[in-house]
């Protein structure tokens, strides 16, 4: 693991790394802000950010204005990137497939099964490598925004024991039903549907036992909303299953991280009180 | 006038615009912040903030986390860009001389002279414009960051009448005397340097007959400090002039917005005080 960089912020660090992944078979890079808590031998909890198509670590950790309020409340956030990068990686010209698109999935087709394992990589090897290197504790929550939010709703589902609570900004939660979730899926995971379904946070919802505490926030000014977002579907399913959801439909706000720096607070406290810290 | 973009964050609206200017003679963008109390028929005062070598107004934008503080204590903020722009518009391959190096002066040598006039348009036009078209008074503040915070001081210590506070991060205080301002007084006002005086803060100060309150943020781990960056030489004609001024020092802080959103808040508040919102 290489230090990249190193910024204090809000009496805490913000720190980039990278180092070589098992799950994706390439170099990585995540970003970790470490609270003031740290500081007086404290271990914290750590708050996963998945982000959008196109980004990097990067987005978030300038526009959100998050580490403050992970300062206020002592948790660490961690955020990695959104999928494999390099010259040997599959890509597209598009936005919306190959780098910086991801959809936090282990891919089945070629040629992309190669290195996109983001879901591996995500819950499972990120967390050990945190969790080995950084004064944190295994309390984990996890939130995101439009892609990322479905990688946050769609690893929570699946692993309940794993994760406190979950929230998103404008999530894609229905990714087989929409065009940019259907044109992911065929490519990454082929034609057959069925496979389809274990990435689906509708559908998972639809199985679901055990859900931990959901969140969502969605601007009605959003101009993917509501052709690739569809919250509403979400909570109808949450509704039918009985598991209470908070969903709040914000009037005014877009997809950008305007709308996501002004309810972040609001996000991270949800969290702090599922981690615990309040 | 046209807009560019609007964008809903904490309650107000986050704003880009475009206009011919008369003092640069080329088209400049802007960005303003419109605080939700607006909305309530108020009028609000407005905080001018200054960005840095290379920024446009999209820096301080998206990543100080200001707009917060606007809307909690109801003002108004106005970034500009740092320079005019075009193909038209002389420049040079450096970061540190020509568009995003403006410096906030009115140049007087050849290729320069013809638009780079950012003194009159921070001073005079911008605000003008500003307050025939939105819904301010005539109450103004202004800060910056860097080469911004050399714009701010220098601007209040000249026109102590038209600003009630004036704060800054990381100013170069003393262009006169230091390898930035050097270089850039010397293509822009030319090699005699009694024309350097009158844009130089330290100088400025020590003619200075009534001077609004002043606060002034400095990172410890600034890669440009002390080289660049020299706000004790302010404090201390500051001091033997019995003229109050707040300097922090911040420990493992460096030159970067995550330094700046770290204390934007105190920086507000301060501005609200004297903007008769506290």
């Amino acid at each position: 693991m290489k230090r990249l960089s190193k910024n204090r912020i809000f009496g805490g660090w913000h720190e980039r790394y990278s180092h070589q992944s098992t799950s994706t078979q390439t170099e990585m890079v995540f970003a970790i802000y470490l609270p003031p808590q740290i500081g007086e031998g404290q271990k914290v909890p750590v708050l996963y950010f998945l982000s959008g198509l196109t980004c990097t670590d990067e987005n978030f950790s300038t526009k959100a204005g998050a580490q403050q309020y992970a300062a206020k409340y002592g948790l660490a956030l961690v955020i990695p990137d959104t999928s494999p990068r390099g010259k040997e990686v599959a890509d597209d010209e598009a936005y919306d497939l190959g780098q910086g698109a991801g959809f936090y999935l282990n891919a089945s087709q070629a040629p992309w099964a190669e290195h996109y394992r983001m879901y591996d990589y995500i819950v499972d090897e990120l967390p050990k490598l945190i969790e080995a290197h950084f004064p944190v504790t295994e309390e984990r929550s996890i939130f995101g925004h439009s892609m990322g939010g479905h990688g946050a709703l769609q690893i929570a589902l699946k692993n309940p024991n794993r994760y406190a609570s979950v929230s998103a900004f404008a999530p894609i939660v229905n990714p087989i039903d929409v065009p940019w979730g259907k044109k992911a899926f065929t490519a990454y995971l082929g034609e057959d549907k069925t496979a389809w379904a274990a990435y689906d946070s509708v559908q998972l919802l639809g199985h679901a036992q055990n859900v931990c505490p959901v969140l969502i926030d969605q601007g009605l000014s959003d101009s993917f909303y509501p052709e690739q977002l569809q919250p509403e579907i979400f909570e109808e399913k949450a509704e039918k299953k009985g598991i209470p959801i908070c969903l709040n439909l914000r009037e005014g706000y877009d997809h950008s991280y305007y709308f996501i720096a002004s309810f972040v607070e609001q996000h991270i406290v949800f969290h702090a009180k599922y981690l615990g810290l309040l």
